[in-house]
């Protein structure tokens, strides 16, 4: 391991600890959630996640604020929530059904799907009623609360699973294939470093260079997941490895084949990082980010 | 019909006339939901819903102002949003497993599992991001995001029904009855009655009046709901009857026998009156529909 790379891991489990402090502070905290669904609420967030992107969130407001705040520790939370509610529903069996996510059983699996499907519902509620009660200013509450909501929406992730679906076993031409995964993973990641922009208080111009940074990193990502899906181990996923292709998925590698994708994913990661030029070597742990997503193994 | 009833539903027909006039300008504007989505959501926006929530918003909005405002509209139209996401979420084959709903299909009988599933996440988000968006005062639009938020979330109505699958088929006393019809259903009324409140500028005083009405009225609702699903027919309902008996759900009829709850339903109504004494002859719709939902036929 290389000095950058032993830095970056440092920085990463950092953010990653603070994460998962504040949200662990909630589910203890008396008056969020009633006791039918502490269980499988704690269930869903307690797992081994990644946690990119609330780690991208606090990233970005350090960019912009040269530290962390209040506002961005709860935005990660709220963003990890949203995220945790999609994988919720997409594993169940009506939709992707999925018996292993995170190296654990999936929510359905594990309690039924009922409770999944409110368990999601309660994630994704929960996501904005943290944002409207524990952000100190209203006017970057709102602003929180519209970027999540944007990227999650109806005209966001939700339309992207949407057109997943109705894609499967389907002919798709890239530019399809573009808008789907846009909507269905780059949104979210924008919407990740825009909430880290807006908390640490960027002005307009960080905040249009980060959106960019996100949606490129974001595509890159699920492109990258795409690859990983055809030639990983379920082991190393920690879910099962080669649905896409056993359901149809209009994935990258079954459109444009393996090679053609693994030149669009070190595309998109050298866009990520020229669109963070004016930060200049602040940003060197974004830009890290950006490449490490590309060469991961689960 | 006497006089004080024509004018009431003439009050009511104005009001569900303007909540289905904002729904219906947010499915014509480009730019909330993309198309994949545009169907599913219209279905089950756009179906003969009673309405009775966002009528509650108006109604609170105009006893605090003196008359509807924006604000309230963009409040009524979130409010039924997330109203009847957790309607289609409910009606899931995992859930209650109904094949009807308003007199039609449900949405996963009229499309299919997974986009009803989509189809409420959509609908609970877009929720949150018209509230974001469409609210012209940023501290306004906090408290009407976090009322919304608690009152659906993990401590409000997505608790209620966890409790309420968990009760099925279960020995149930009054004390836990309440506390889950109260979670369930209840919450949300509350919600309605503070959005309208909280839209119209109501002072904290008149705010807690209004939150103890929608409170009352709504666990009076939830009784008469129980009552009719005994009594009424499918045809009469738009949904199947005698479900709750047929699923062992803890109703109000089957823990305490159908007299003695018509007359807690007749008692709450009594409170929830009561609870608008300060308002005087203003409030006297809001204590009609008090009176009305006890008797409604469907």
């Amino acid at each position: 391991m290389t000095l950058a790379e032993k830095e970056f891991k440092k920085q990463l489990e950092s953010k990653v600890g603070l994460v998962n402090k504040v949200i662990k502070r909630i589910l203890l905290e008396p008056g969020w959630i009633e006791r039918e669904l502490k269980k499988p609420v704690r269930y869903a967030l307690v797992g081994p996640g990644k946690r990119i992107r609330p780690t991208i969130v606090l990233w970005c407001c350090e960019l912009a604020a040269g530290s962390t705040n209040n506002n961005a520790l709860i935005a990660a939370a709220a963003i990890e929530m949203v995220h945790t509610y999609s994988l919720i529903h997409d594993d169940l069996p009506a939709m992707d059904d999925d018996d292993y996510r995170r190296g654990r059983l999936t929510c359905h699996k594990k309690f039924d799907e009922a409770t999944a499907i409110l368990t999601g519902d309660a994630l994704l509620t929960l996501a904005f009623e943290l944002l409207a009660k524990q952000i100190s200013e209203s006017t970057i509450a709102v602003r929180l609360i519209a970027e999540l909501s944007e990227g999650a929406g109806p005209a966001g992730m939700v339309a992207g699973q949407m057109a997943d679906l109705q894609a499967a076993n389907k002919k798709v031409n890239e530019k399809s294939l573009n808008r789907i995964h846009t909507n269905k993973t780059a949104r979210m990641f924008r919407c990740a470093a825009a909430m880290g922009a807006i908390s640490g208080g960027a002005d307009d111009k960080q905040l249009n260079r980060l959106r960019e940074y996100g949606l490129k990193v974001g595509l890159g990502f699920q492109i990258a997941d795409d690859i990983l899906d055809v030639s990983a181990s379920s082991e190393q996923l920690g879910k099962t490895s080669g649905k896409d292709a056993q359901q149809g998925k209009a994935t990258y590698p079954a459109v444009m084949g393996l090679e053609k994708s693994k030149k669009l994913a070190e595309k998109l990661a050298d866009e990520a990082v020229a669109a963070l030029k004016p930060f200049g070597a602040k940003a060197d742990t974004l830009r890290y980010l950006a490449t490490m997503l590309l060469q991961r193994r689960k």
